[in-house]
């Protein structure tokens, strides 16, 4: 199928007229011929979009994603661009404008209208990641003094060039946010009525300034179908679709995933090799600083190490075991601290819980462990000492798994990035040091 | 705020009427209710919902969290509890019922009407995770004869109880989906058109048995505001709206993420120390086991080491510096195969990418490590062995990182769960073989 039609795009590319290629583009999604063009060449490209309508080609450039649609805005020239900007929602040439190069930035712009000019440069202001960043300036607001007949008429008349009707924005002569009406009920309340009758007044809302990873938690917490962004006076300057909110939901929960792993928030499976080395090495080297600090512990001990070697083996044990519990108490706590933070007193009892965690984990590995070290190596002490180290550093593991993300939301840092780092740096080190200073202890005994 | 707040229902909880407290129920949103009752007692949960009306009841049990609303429900009989579920959409009710002891529910389903008895049995019938298990019966469907100004009139009559308006679906005389009307659009039509005229006949919808992750895929790449379920005849069957799949997307990203970090999918912070244990320490023992696996395989070299006691330090860098590169390649992997799956062909260009960056990045840390190593230990030869094992380690945890997470999705399992585990075998077991190997190899050398 998806083979077919990309021979059959090729065919109309090479050979076909316009109308041909209108029916072809308007018989599947704008997201799907966007992944079918994906891999075409600049010359390729420039075929399709002098094929295109500008209607089509709108379409086409939000659908896109940055790469494509920047290659896209390559084959155009600026009238062109500018058409196609005439169908498209301001919120989506700013995105595209934000990733132009400064030069042909400044020169579309020029070429604005006035007043879509000063909204754009408006838009641009803000910060890519921010609500006004993402919000939308086609929203519909209505005046509070409108009776539902006259709402309905604005409506009919403006309502094909909003984004979202179900929830509609009641506002003063000054422009404020002032209540919100569900669309439903406006449609069977009578006509004569007053907007403000039947206006919801607590309306939740967001400062452009607000980051976009709040904007999410927001609309996901109270079901929202958009959200007003307001200045500090509360005028409306536009909302934020449930659309947008999804791809910040993704891209943020994509994020932390793959800081968690040690891989920087842009990388994906396409990023080129020299660019995948600029970002996961250094973040390797950081891991090579803290390998040689549990190195230089476990060398600290190396006369006790001579004397048995057995305890290079299982001390391995003892510090991958720390590891690999602490992840797991980091891996709840960098989730939970996406949702927000937490305060001391909500932390108290799921320290507690983490710490008996900790104790009974530990003995329960360290047990298993002692039942086969002991026999193994016919030492009864050998198999004690790694029960004792085992749960010691479960304990270090859970404390620290718990102490390290919490502190590092408080310092306003993501937990997902630097998490693992410290938590590994302290199982290993503590765990080496544990199991091996336990072993100096009980250095007579091992070699009876 | 939040302080004062909980006071003020304790007052109203203890002295106050029923009126008081619907006035302070309905000046904060459901949810925020919810949380502020989330640690009440079975009694002090039996005064709230004593005082409250059943809609405001509905409200509350429709947004609480599975825990508290069966601890709501358990305080209701099943007269009130019916009453309320009149004011609730079905998937909510469907929800509840499911997190009933089975006795129960089905005390309360024969109570039913009916026919609402036989909307209830058919919803339970779907998977909680399946496009069934997740969608509303409060739908709009309109049929394909009707004018716009019948469509009108029924979105007025019905449109109160639906979900969602911004897009109505389209049936034929069977409840055939035979397309979509984007309200927008049919507002600002004439009332005697039909509605065929201005419908989108291709509609995208999915059956009731699809995953819930398929679902969100589909809403989040369409930018749908709701998704129709219809079965195998094309007969609508409800919606998903797009609230239910923020849900679901939030859902499935943290279970990703938590069972990377070796925790079961249902772990939260609230989690109690006994079912915390259970959940972890089955993870904990098969990590144990693949310890002890990497601890023979020291054990193997241990003539080598008791002659060269420095190897035992040097070793856990090589080991552990495997473990964090291959991380940063399963982290990658594991994102991407929760958009779907790879081909052997989209596989090739990245996976000879990976390898290339394991010689990179290996000869890297593998040089800097040697440039430690040599002038700390005085020896040339234990510089080389640990630049040439980092090298072999990186690789290893290269080419695992990739085929591991591939070939678990290739065998239809969740790659997030159980690629960790095998990576780090992998990394652990050959990175000490690799380096304790070519220190045997090289052992007259080191001994000079």
């Amino acid at each position: 199928m998806e083979e077919n039609r990309e021979d059959i795009l090729k065919e109309i590319i090479d050979h076909g007229s316009a109308d041909e290629f209108r029916q072809f583009y308007e018989s599947m999604e704008p997201i799907d011929f966007a992944q079918l063009i994906t891999d075409y060449s600049e010359e390729e490209l420039d075929q399709v979009t002098t094929l295109m309508d500008d209607d089509d080609l709108a379409t086409l450039t939000e659908e896109a994603d940055d790469d494509l649609r920047i290659r896209i805005a390559h084959t155009l020239d600026n009238k062109r661009l500018l058409i196609a900007f005439g169908y498209m929602q301001k919120d989506d040439i700013v995105d595209m404008l934000g990733d132009f190069p400064e030069g042909r930035r400044k020169e579309v712009i020029n070429l604005m209208k006035s007043g879509d000019r000063k909204i754009i440069t408006d838009l641009l202001k803000y910060p890519e990641e921010s609500a006004g960043g993402i919000m939308t300036t086609a929203y519909m607001a209505l005046r509070q003094d409108l009776s539902i007949g006259q709402a309905l008429d604005k409506i009919r008349q403006i309502g094909p060039k909003t984004e979202v009707i179900e929830t509609l924005y009641v506002v003063n002569d000054s422009r404020q946010l002032v209540g919100s009406v569900d669309l439903k009920i406006l449609l069977s309340t009578s006509r004569t009525q007053s907007i403000s009758t039947i206006m919801e007044s607590s309306v939740i809302s967001v400062e452009p300034e607000e980051d976009q990873e709040q904007v999410a938690r927001l609309v996901s917490r109270y079901d929202l179908n958009a959200i007003p962004v307001v200045s500090k006076k509360k005028v409306i300057l536009g909302i934020i679709t449930v659309d947008d909110v999804i791809d910040v939901i993704i891209q943020e929960s994509d994020e932390d995933m793959l800081q968690m792993g040690g891989v920087s928030r842009e990388e994906s499976l396409d990023t080129t090799l020299g660019e995948s080395v600029r970002m996961r090495l250094p973040w390797l080297l950081i891991n090579l600083a803290t390998a040689f600090l549990a190195s230089f512990t476990v060398d600290l001990f190396s006369d006790t190490i001579s004397k048995v070697v057995a305890l290079s083996a299982i001390m391995t044990i003892v510090s991958g075991m720390g590891g690999n519990a602490g992840t797991q108490t980091v891996s709840i706590l960098v989730r939970r601290l996406a949702q927000g933070e937490l305060s001391w007193d909500d932390c108290k009892k799921p320290f507690l819980k983490e710490i008996a965690l900790g104790l009974i984990d530990g003995a329960a590995c360290g047990a298993v462990t002692a039942a086969i070290v002991w026999p193994f190596y016919g030492n009864f002490y050998l198999g004690l000492i790694v029960f004792l180290a085992m749960i010691g550093n479960l304990l270090v593991s859970s404390v620290c798994g718990f102490l390290i993300p919490v502190t590092i939301k408080k310092l306003h840092w993501d937990p997902a990035i630097a998490s693992t780092i410290f938590l590994t740096t302290a199982t290993d080190v503590l765990g080496f040091f544990i199991f091996l200073g336990l072993a100096t202890l009980f250095m007579p005994y091992l070699l009876a």
